[in-house]
């Protein structure tokens, strides 16, 4: 299967003369974008950074681009190392299908109470036990039995931001700590029926509460979820985008 | 060739269980999107407009999307009604390539100078012969030989727009009463070399006069390129996107 990954790796093969392992900062589903991913790697070149981009730029298809390379303290790891990250729901809520739209934006059928889908979202800032909101949970307490642990579903979500006027482009922005499978197209799915009036703002917390994720709402469509920024320091509130490192 | 007007017309014989003709306002590039595409048909049927644009946008495939159909008179002709065009150019003016623009956006290499190409802009609006920025002018000039007559390539630009910071987003958008084959790319591709200091905003008169293709800048690509709006009233200045007719 073609991934961000796979080029990424045949990219760096070539230019190192040697199979070279690529661990991206988050493994997002098929169909979901990515703005600001952050990958490491470990292989011996002479090549300065600024060089070595542009040569694995050079190398890329038209639809994955390296925009910086740098060099990191041979610890470093993409996906441990990340402190945290800054998802973007793009929703179409317009009165029309939007073809030009059709790639990028969740459409959603009807108009957006923003106010009652921040309401919701404050709920769900914090550090919580985010099980309601992950994806084929059973296979995932299946793989925990099976390692012989317990793995936890507390995450924090920093921030939840939702921006536009209720009709047409409405954006969803999350950036936590780390998410669940699933969790940012299930949060963006309960926040969009909670937008059209179809599940109380006030629900939220028992829904948190009850660790199921049948309660949660629908899994929002990949085509609207971009990965926007991955941070390898402490967040604080507000950041643009833009990578903060390594 | 798959086309919108074959994917029209196959979608509205299907409802009206007759071959129907359609006419678009305007012929476009491959390549080129639209948001504002208007078309004429003529065709019986005892649906209501509603039901009927409702029953065709369900016909149709994910990349095209019927907005609106209202009744017109039986000599409407979208083509030859159409009083003025807006065309939109996305210019992706970043320092990297960007994936997720490549589809919507042309990519320029380099900062743009927005005051140079506003300027070489001015030198375009108003009523001009716009034989340098015609494409195929050998092919055009020898069907208007064929069919016995001079054909005119005098058009009457009423607005050019350059906005956005230089770098990143940049639009140009421009709005005349009917556009030669290839004039907007060509238009864009000239006014994008005056933005890169390749060519003096002044030169611009002298290039109209001289009415040769070959001394215009280059054709831009056809990714960057939206059909945003026909109007069937005479154009006044600073009309907002959204088709003021039928």
């Amino acid at each position: 299967m073609r991934t961000v990954q796979s080029v990424l790796e045949a990219a760096l093969a070539e230019i190192a003369g040697q199979a070279v392992a690529v661990v991206g900062a988050s493994r997002t589903d098929a169909g979901v974008h990515a703005e600001g991913q952050v990958a490491s790697a470990c292989f011996e070149t002479r090549l300065p950074a600024d060089v070595l981009a542009r040569a694995l730029d050079a190398k890329l298809p038209e639809d994955v681009a390296a925009l910086a390379i740098a060099p990191a303290p041979d610890a470093f790891h993409a996906r441990r190392d990340a402190l945290w990250k800054r998802y973007r729901y793009a929703l179409w809520a317009g009165c029309r299908r939007s073809p030009l739209r059709r790639r990028r934006f969740a459409r959603v059928r009807g108009a957006l109470d923003l106010g009652a889908m921040r309401e919701a979202g404050r709920a769900l800032v914090g550090t919580h036990d985010f099980s309601s909101f992950q994806l084929a949970s059973a296979e995932w307490h299946a793989e925990a039995a099976r390692r012989g642990r317990t793995r936890s579903a507390v995450r924090t979500l920093h921030a939840l931001e939702v921006s536009g006027a209720g009709e047409g482009e409405v954006r969803l922005e999350v950036v936590g700590d780390g998410f669940l499978r699933g969790m940012v197209r299930a949060v963006a799915g309960t926040l969009i029926e909670v937008g059209l009036g179809r599940r109380a703002p006030e629900s939220l917390p028992a829904l948190l509460a009850a660790r199921d994720r049948r309660r949660a709402g629908v899994t929002a469509p990949a085509a609207g979820l971009t990965l926007v920024e991955v941070g390898f320091e402490p967040f604080r509130g507000g950041e643009t985008p833009g990578n903060s490192g390594p």
